[in-house]
């Protein structure tokens, strides 16, 4: 049996532009059709920070970044990420992510969620917050 | 509540030599103890494919090629990849990856696993073939 899905995202350095909705983020389970697993990649340009905090109830998340500088909010610690950063964060964590303002590129990443049951059967499990970024 | 875990890759052309017990491969749910996803790394030489098929019974694979060109076998089927193609693998389907011989950089990837249940309930779902690669 070969069963599979596949598509074209085109260069890193075009991630940012490649989903008109929710600039900078790809969502790649979506777009596969995968149901264990939630793949994001993600663009932040120089400057820029996540449009709001946001934890989740349930799920495990696992960021990989691959270009640019900038800064990991988690809860009230902040860790500096670069190319080669790899960072896991417990559900009922806080996070955000920024940009340093004089990153070379892009601050590239991806993004793993997963539950530990299949994504549809917990729903959409996270938590948004406007508080304050402690790079603001 | 602030709980998480972080490491350091180093830049993506080093992934290759980041693992001495099996070079070109860092699974980082190990390093940082992710339980409900499986994520690596994988940088893969030019001219050199994985060590054997593989294929899983319960767990749902996604890759992310971020450098390099190369294919993948899955099943009868091949498809050509380079930076930023995007492959969702289904449970039960064979596969293997080769990066082409002229390839201007390591093939580098990042693999994503998930059964959605935690990967520790399901242990080592995987089984390995050495049939001939349809780039042999």
């Amino acid at each position: 049996m070969s069963e599979y899905t596949s598509m074209e995202l085109g260069p890193l350095d075009a991630w940012h532009a490649l989903d008109g909705a929710a600039p900078g983020k790809v969502f790649l389970d979506r777009e596969l059709g995968a149901t264990n697993s939630g793949v994001s990649v993600n663009g932040l340009a120089a400057g820029q920070s996540s449009p709001f905090w946001h934890r989740h109830a349930r799920t495990e998340e696992v960021y990989v970044f691959l270009g640019g500088t900038g800064r990991m909010a988690l809860g009230d610690e902040v860790v500096e990420v670069r190319e080669g950063s790899a960072v896991r964060v417990a559900p009922n964590t806080w996070m955000a992510v920024h940009a340093d303002a004089d990153s070379a590129t892009d601050l590239r990443f991806v993004c793993v969620r997963a539950a530990g049951v299949p994504l549809a059967e917990i729903g959409n499990d996270a938590e948004m917050s406007h508080e304050p970024f402690p790079w603001a």
